[in-house]
């Protein structure tokens, strides 16, 4: 048992003041585990494209001063009241969507979108009691979707917390708390291509790798990887890309490109970018009687997406996806399996390392589109 | 073995000379059934929409003159060359799509879009020399979808020809070669609602009861109904529609008033009117994290589908289907044994009976919207 369970810690954080300024390393104090809440100290943490929207705060109204973070890998350091699944010393991974196991979603074979605890990034308090767990001489800093993990320590909802063999290391295992699962599981688990398919990524950053490294576990044959920066060509390869395409090479729409490569279309295609015009392309490349289009990639909130009904009634799927559609509880310990069964690369999605008290340096190799995934080490 | 086989037959059919006109009995030639042909024998034929709107031709150009017809049962009166898979004296259905068995739809489980003998509205004669086996005095007239029923006797590719229990009555078992498979195999095949779960049904002719009836079959609690004409709502009871949507009854998009009665959406929902607003709110009614949605009905030409991103990103499925995803050959006799031991109730869908003689009637009774299917006796 901690020494320092039900006492406040004094630990360093990286709060966000507001938005986009270089997060400043503040000493901050992080109240104890309320009702079925659980507190982590985070022993990793890496950047997510989600963290740099939601700092820049351009699209949207964010809540400041606030402490994000969401990707990461920690310890229970202890537990709230009513807490019975988890306990000091669990080896977790804190997730930025939940898992009730009590609403329809959660009891539903087909959803992982909570009712309770699904994503929610205007929140900065906990549901619990409306308050945050984190204040500076008094005044709160706010959570950001639940998870807070660029801090050493930090309050999490019990149903956002995967518990995970003690024996996988850590420092690779926290890229599976957000992108690489969601790329992984929108093919594993929605777009589901059989051994000796063809399917089509759109957008090579870190969730469209992990969407490709799927396709090679499912031991797809052709694996198209789709995107307007051909430097990230040669790095795709490592996840069993095989052929490329860049739009900005032909005067006709992507999917007839695609469609002439494959006879037709491609089986699966996995859209990781985003951008409306990639979610229709990546919608109308695959084959007709059977082709399954999955998308991930989050849309302007005005994007529309249009096609026409002949593409659909000509026995095309359309899905979305979130999160893979892993439940974050039940699914991710298998995922974790997977790496330590060496089934799922994870080295190779690990670009950069940096000591927590550079993790501006972070921000900018994001912003400059260097590398997949940074790992911050939060006890240097 | 038919006397007849290897000859002419001179027969009445039912002759469209142009677009619009009444048909017209005639006496016409059938050729013998060449290479992959059997020639039936057209015991029964019903009528469909489609017949109506070639026949029509406001929308789109149209052979003339030519044989309609698509929705029958008969018996083969003989086969040509290198037909081993029937044989005179079988009770077969007629369809407008077909299977050759060796294309990659075909092999593939998922799709029934056969590369050589899908649906082609435009083609007038067999495939195989393209001529018509159809003539008066020297002139052709030509085939409708490969199958031209309303004649007693027609030439189908062998593709086109699903072989049944010879038991079934072929009065009844004559409105699954189209419609009726269209809307059951979209919920059985397609949308697969799960016993207990709630399915709405968008357009309440034949092939939407037949959805609903698809619904009923698997066990589902609440079907829906929807459509723009309450008088439809008392015979829909009968095929297990529990409640009625009339659009028109509400001054907000029907995929919210069904969302409210439904806690978030339904379950699943099957599109049969071909009206694209129908389609958009089919696919937004259906609940997050779970639903699926399945188009059947055919849009305009120019019809765009068109929604926002986040409604399938929140996992919601679109799908198409065509002829219910029943592969012709393999799957229809399997269709035709629900009948057989009453699982699928089809008198309820036969409302009109008529002999050949007064086709045009039944022609009257579509347009008039009254009624499900009009079953014509050819040997009347």
């Amino acid at each position: 048992m901690s020494t320092i369970a039900g006492q406040v810690i004094r630990c360093k954080a990286a709060v966000a003041w507001e938005a986009g300024k270089p997060l400043v390393i503040e000493e901050v104090e992080v109240a104890p585990p309320q009702k079925m809440e659980v507190r982590l100290k985070i022993l990793y943490t890496s950047l997510c494209h989600t963290d740099v929207y939601f700092w820049e705060a351009k699209a949207q109204n964010s809540v400041f001063p606030r402490i994000l973070g969401h990707e990461a890998a920690g310890i229970v350091e202890s537990v709230g009241e009513g807490v019975t699944e988890l306990a000091p010393g669990d080896h977790v991974l804190p997730v930025f969507t939940g898992e009730c196991k009590n609403c329809a979603h959660c009891k539903s074979e087909e959803s992982n979108m909570c009712s309770l605890l699904r994503i929610n990034t205007d929140r900065g308090v906990m549901i619990h009691d409306d308050q945050s767990r984190f204040s500076i001489n008094g005044q709160p800093i706010y959570h950001f979707v639940g998870t807070s993990t660029f801090s050493e320590y930090t309050v999490v909802h019990v149903g956002c917390v995967a518990k995970i063999n003690p024996l996988a290391p850590l420092d690779k295992v926290c890229v599976l708390s957000c992108g690489i699962s969601t790329g992984l599981g929108a093919t594993l688990n929605v777009a589901k291509p059989t051994k000796g398919s063809s399917v089509a990524v759109f957008g090579l950053g870190a969730v469209g790798l992990a969407a490709a490294e799927g396709a090679r576990i499912a031991g797809a044959s052709r694996i198209i990887g789709v995107d307007l920066n051909a430097s990230r060509f040669e790095l795709a390869k490592k996840f069993g890309v095989t052929e490329f395409v860049n739009p900005k090479d032909y005067n006709k729409p992507v999917q007839e490109v695609i469609a002439e490569m494959t006879d037709g279309g491609v089986d699966r295609s996995v859209e990781c970018t985003g951008h409306i015009d990639a979610m229709i392309s990546a919608f109308e490349c695959v084959h007709d009687g059977w082709g399954v289009a999955v998308l991930v990639g989050v849309p302007h909130k005005e994007a529309v997406f249009k096609t026409h009904p002949m593409n659909l009634l000509n026995e095309r799927t359309l899905k979305g996806t979130f999160f893979g559609n892993y439940k974050p509880r039940s699914d991710l310990p298998s995922v974790v399996e997977k790496y330590m069964n060496k089934e799922l690369e994870l080295e190779k999605f690990i670009t950069h390392q940096l000591p927590f008290s550079e993790i501006n340096k972070a921000f900018d190799l994001m912003l400059k589109g260097e590398g997949l995934r940074c790992i911050i080490y939060m006890d240097h």
